[in-house]
């Protein structure tokens, strides 16, 4: 069990808004932060002591910047594992490898989301068309086709609604890098999430759950806390907390869910092995934060309260949505982060903006 | 009215925790910062795009400085003018000049302040031992003789009881730079203070008052809401919004007060014409804090809000109580902010611990 004290080095594989955030606990708490990523100046690195600038196959720029860390932390999933142990030997990795291994494969993925209890849309491993073809017989249409590894906010999938789409999913993702997994078809009525927070003594906290709506496969916004039965909630928490401790998860992980219509409780849909878009309304919202939280537990020290302050609505700036910046900034009760990104493309995150009401 | 946008740089002189407290909340709405200070790597570095190393002297350096910034502030009082009036041509200054003018000589700042109608203890200025002991002669004993110039938690006074101390005292001070002045004795109740934030269209906001209280002279903890009446408080918010607006400060200021006993209302004691440590408490206490608002003035852009979300308790934490930052993270409730000092010496400001009640 390793403590850091106050001066001592994070190093943050990735760099994005989740390490810049990230790097804004480390400087309350007083720790040094070092970033590491192949953009030459991506958000986290206004905070960093020093930024690491190439790939993450880059063994020898891994090395140096492992050197100088005292608690390696990771910022974003798809990182390599070869990154990871290349990087080991020199200080503890938290939340961990096997969060990282786990998350970062659907079909390891959906396995483990069985094995610990947490359940999952049905799914079936497919590498030919013949076996896509024989998971939509299993698995009934609609049903979507993913990319075993390196998706998100919806790259690396398509839906299939008719038999004339198999071919055309096949065209479109049979040639992607690894294979490939068919998900059945959830009716769900809404998406929540929990984020959990782990400290090295195996003590949890959690935030939420807190309803996600979507926009284009990227997150829009959160609500907290999410509409859904205390007994849907209470599954939720104990279900992100059964994935957090089995994956002996040292620091935050995020546990997506479907709530099932009909009061058919929660299943899970994927794991977030780090700080998570979900747990940004935790800055203004809770007195302890997923980002400090998350500092906290990778530098050994005690969590704060994760407890909501009251209601709570986070909305996602996508893109040019962050020309409201000044707008929102003119509503007195906004709290608006923008994440410092020189230009505004589409379906990017450019910021986010808070409300925590103080009436119930 | 200079309007920044963000990616657009903030120019810090001096860089301390303020500076690195400013600096959090810059990030936070998109802004680069970069800092001057004679200190090699003083607190707020963590969080500049660049640090310029160099005496307030140094007019090289400061022009330089300046060329990178599109609005400059300051995080403490004693800069010289002379450096503010080298960096004028290139950028605003905000809170600005004719703050710290007033605000570095404790003469006209005490003129000032009975211009203004916020009151003050009773002073004479002194610059032999006779005009010392004319001062003592018609304002009384106990006194106490400050330095004009220069003086901060305590550094630069000494405290008269008796007519033997006179001596002392002229020996102590008579030879420190500038000239002195003899404050009299105010019986007052407690201290308090109001921060002020004004925006460039001149509307303003407090927070506060809240009750100071201070162990060697320096800050030891605040409280809000301060224990005094309303009269008490309203009086106090006047008169605080009275030196903002006499100032013309865009940005934030403080005014200390003394609360007279009896139910005499307040008197001024001081103006911090900057970002203030009995506004810590704002970080976690109201929705924009001391620091946010500071930033959103400054580059132009519209106040969030300053009440206070319960009743805040703040504490400094001085050379070794810096030392109880762990026990203080094992309390689930305490916000702690370590401000990356690497030595703990006697009488440093290390850190700072803050609680927010929810029971009022």
């Amino acid at each position: 069990m390793t403590k850091l004290s106050p001066g001592q080095t994070i190093g943050i594989l990735g760099a994005g808004q989740l390490g810049r955030m990230l790097a804004q606990s480390a400087v309350q708490l007083g720790f040094d932060v070092i970033t590491f990523a192949p953009e030459k100046r991506p958000p986290a690195v206004q905070l960093a002591s020093a930024h690491f600038n190439a790939a993450f196959t880059d063994a020898a720029a891994l090395e140096a910047f492992a050197a100088d860390a005292d608690v390696i932390t990771y910022e974003f999933e798809n990182i390599p594992l070869s990154a990871l142990d290349t990087v080991a030997p020199h200080a503890p990795i938290r939340p961990g490898r096997r969060c990282l291994e786990v998350a970062q494969d659907r079909l390891f993925e959906k396995d483990f989301l069985n094995t610990v209890g947490a359940g999952c849309a049905p799914y079936r491993s497919v590498s030919s068309q013949q076996e896509l073809e024989e998971a939509v017989e299993a698995l009934g249409l609609p049903a979507v086709l993913k990319t075993r590894r390196f998706g998100y906010d919806g790259k690396g999938q398509t839906f299939l609604r008719t038999q004339a789409d198999i071919a055309l999913a096949w065209d479109a993702l049979g040639n992607a890098p690894g294979e490939l997994i068919l998900e059945g078809f959830v009716d769900f009525e809404r998406e929540v999430s929990v984020v959990v927070a782990r400290g090295v003594n195996g003590k949890a906290r959690t935030y939420g759950p807190v309803w996600n709506e979507h926009s284009n496969h990227i997150l829009h916004r959160s609500i907290m806390p999410a509409p859904v039965s205390d007994d849907c909630a209470d599954e939720a928490i104990t279900k992100a907390l059964n994935v957090a401790e089995a994956l002996e998860a040292v620091g935050v992980i995020c546990v997506e869910f479907f709530v099932l219509k009909d009061g058919g409780g929660v299943i899970a849909n994927e794991i977030a092995p780090r700080v998570h878009n979900s747990g940004h309304w935790t800055i203004e919202g809770t007195p302890a934060s997923q980002f400090e939280n998350h500092i906290r537990a990778i530098t050994g020290l005690p969590l704060g309260l994760t407890d909501a302050l009251g209601p709570v609505e986070m909305h996602n700036l996508i893109g040019n949505e962050i020309d409201d910046y000044e707008t929102l900034l003119a509503d007195p009760s906004a709290h608006v982060h923008h994440y410092g990104k020189p230009e505004a493309r589409v379906g990017r995150k450019m910021g986010h903006v808070t409300w925590v009401r103080s009436d119930p």
